[in-house]
């Protein structure tokens, strides 16, 4: 087994790994970004990834309900507010039910998630259940994917602004929000995480941790690729886009 | 809501969506038993349905650990049995190694399933947390794949064995003893569910759970040809197969 790292070398094994599997790497995203996408592949890519919002809020929930640490539910609490909203302000799960029907798509068939490719469930699945499941060292770590996002989101925005021509920026509220509260998240993990894994085996746990969501996060880029881009084998009973599309 | 089908009735529903839905639709199952696989491709495929294989009992044993019908816990007891042998007699999942040897890999590399396709982690377990979760109608539903399974197994040791001189009877023994025990089993299961399913929301939720499970099947092979065949985009850390296999 390898040493105890410094929490800055924990910081940076953390990073490296972030470098080479982020889902910013994959293809789709670059297809996303770059106007490559057609209109039916940018509302694949939404409904598949509302079920992600939707789950993201049980799976904060899950965590706050086996913490026995009131400070650490309290700053976990701020993930709630933010997802869910509240009767004054909607929530991050709201405004992106903006994007799926600023994409045309019927509210309904997106929020039933009767539609999903059966890899975006079983992948985002698999994360809800690892964080009811492993030590709270390793559910507090798997959300330091946040640690990238506010690069590919900003990227997303001027990329998917710039290319296609029923995005507007109303229909994109959802990105304008998520920067500075990921940032702010992923900041508080990355310095608890730090302090809490204390042995290499912990230490080992959180960059682990931080490999199998970013396969989570390419799992489900390689299912819509798969789906809609190549070979383009929609699974039965996924969305099938209008034929017709832009 | 649809009135209460007979037992004949649900069971021509069932066979009709497998017609439909089963995996061996797949075209990753037709160039396999066709002969169009490389020893890559085939490797790929034994190496990530390992797991599959490795969580059958773990799926069984969470059945029968919430079974309180002794006789039912009896009958789903063959199941492990068949999978885990005995001292005197290998199991199902110690006949699956004897395909990975023979197919040339590295035993350790297999049952430390480090090579894996994330996505065949997330579907597997997407199964074993269904079979755990969901109702006991449900659980026991979860098999019923097995009714299609003996053909799918016949027509793949005849192609396998006659297309890839590599494939010997000797690495197949696990499909010689599966068609009699998966014929058994779903016969048993199917015979269940027509039986306890009294309500029509009982009957459309052990149709739901088949299609639920074809889906896990359908995404293991989305998952193989997406990252061996189209586009070829192996996700980072999976197996990666030689560059000169046949």
């Amino acid at each position: 087994m390898s040493e105890l790292m410094t929490g800055a070398e924990l910081e940076e094994r953390l990073r490296e790994l972030g470098a080479r599997r982020y889902h910013s790497l994959h293809p789709f995203h670059r297809m996303l970004h770059g106007g490559e996408c057609s209109k039916g592949q940018v509302q694949a890519w939404a409904l598949n990834r509302y079920y992600y919002q939707a789950m993201i809020p049980l799976k904060d929930a899950s965590l706050i309900g086996r913490c026995e640490d009131p400070a650490l539910r309290r700053e976990w609490r701020k993930r709630l507010d933010d997802q869910d909203g509240d009767d004054s302000r909607p929530g991050g799960l709201e405004r992106w039910l903006r994007l799926t029907d600023g994409l045309g798509l019927d509210r309904e068939a997106v929020t039933s998630t009767r539609l999903l490719l059966p890899a975006t469930r079983f992948a985002v699945q698999a994360y809800v259940h690892f964080v009811r499941e492993r030590s709270l060292l390793e559910a507090v770590a798997s959300c330091l994917t946040e640690l990238f996002s506010p690069q590919i989101i900003t990227e997303r925005m001027s990329g998917m602004l710039a290319h296609y021509d029923y995005i507007t920026p109303d229909i994109l509220l959802y990105f304008d929000k998520r920067p500075p509260q990921a940032e702010r998240d992923a900041n508080f993990a990355l310095e608890w995480v730090k302090r809490e894994a204390r042995t290499p085996e912990q230490q080992q746990a959180v960059i682990d941790t931080l490999a199998f969501k970013c396969d989570v996060l390419w799992c489900m880029l390689d299912a819509l690729h798969h789906a809609y881009v190549t070979p383009g084998l929609i699974p039965p009973g996924a969305f099938v886009p209008e034929a017709a599309d832009g």
